[in-house]
């Protein structure tokens, strides 16, 4: 599977300079020609890239999780994570669905890659992994504290289409497929089987 | 109207120190205690607060524009922008109502103020501008292009439920109210009474 990077929003033109390096941002200026032809320092960031995976058990319910980190309250979302340097969207995936849960999966499909942000250049994957087992215990950062939540896949719809669940992106695709007639299907299907 | 700030999803201590102050974002630093007592190096960053206007006009049209910034395609979106230094949520978006659309509004009453992001201190203000009137011709920045684009409220919620309308929290609004008995009459209501 060949997967495409999403491309920035904002174009960073060749002559963009790194003006700070920190530990998850890094500070990009240019300066950037206006429609009248005067100039602007412009700025935009840079992440490293994230996936998150709907893992779907062999028993078919959908693994979310309860994700407490310092300073911030417990969420529920889906295991997932940045992708260390050199590593590919499915590398990075396999990894954090073994780090988060234990578990590991026969296949994954993606299921969509964005670029949710106009300011940052920071691409987003997303993953469904088909039939996952638990092979070992999760491996948690001591800045991580995760609770599995196995849910059913109606279950699923209706949490991920919460105020409180922590991917609007997630939320809008499944508010907008609740709309569309047949859409829920296809998604139900790309779930299940 | 008292408005009060959302607080930021992720807590800054007191101790954060800023490393890095931008065009737009400041970056802060700080060494977080983990759940297992050792510490990391957190990382946050601050940009000034944000207003978007739903203005209403007198023939109740819902006044969308279509902005356009150099190096990013068009997009449709609300009117809107960041806060000056010192200004209130209240001045600010009267000053971007006149500036990109050269209307004034009679009332204006605050629709819901959110942190989107857990990364970034960042509040967002989306008030609903009743009985807008055209006062003066809009007075663009260099960096920005502005079609206005009227449209009646039953339009406007189509719109702001596509994937290309700027802004997911408002489009995530709209789609739960469509789902949601009852409340896409309420917010209509705010929209037209």
């Amino acid at each position: 599977m060949e997967i495409k990077r999403p491309t920035p929003i904002q174009t960073f033109p060749p002559d963009a300079k790194k003006v700070f390096s920190g530990v998850i941002f890094d500070v990009y200026q240019w300066e950037q020609r206006l429609f009248d032809g005067s100039t602007a320092t412009f700025e935009r960031l840079r992440r490293p890239d994230s996936v998150i995976v709907f893992p779907v058990t062999a028993d078919k319910k959908v693994l979310l999780i309860e994700d407490e980190q310092p300073g911030r309250a417990p969420v529920l979302t889906a295991p997932g994570g940045e992708m260390d340097e050199g590593e590919t969207p499915l590398e990075a995936v396999a990894r954090e669905l073994r780090e988060e849960t234990g578990y590991e999966a026969e296949t994954y499909e993606l299921w969509q890659a964005i670029q949710p942000s106009a300011k940052i250049d920071w691409a987003i994957y997303f993953f469904i992994a088909k039939n996952c087992r638990q092979v070992t215990e999760p491996k948690l950062d001591a800045g991580e504290k995760i609770t599995l939540k196995p849910v059913d896949f109606d279950t699923f719809v209706e949490l991920g289409m919460r105020e409180d669940f922590l991917n609007r992106e997630v939320s809008f695709k499944l508010l907008r497929a609740k709309l569309e007639p047949g859409k829920m299907d296809r998604i139900r299907e790309m779930f299940l089987n």
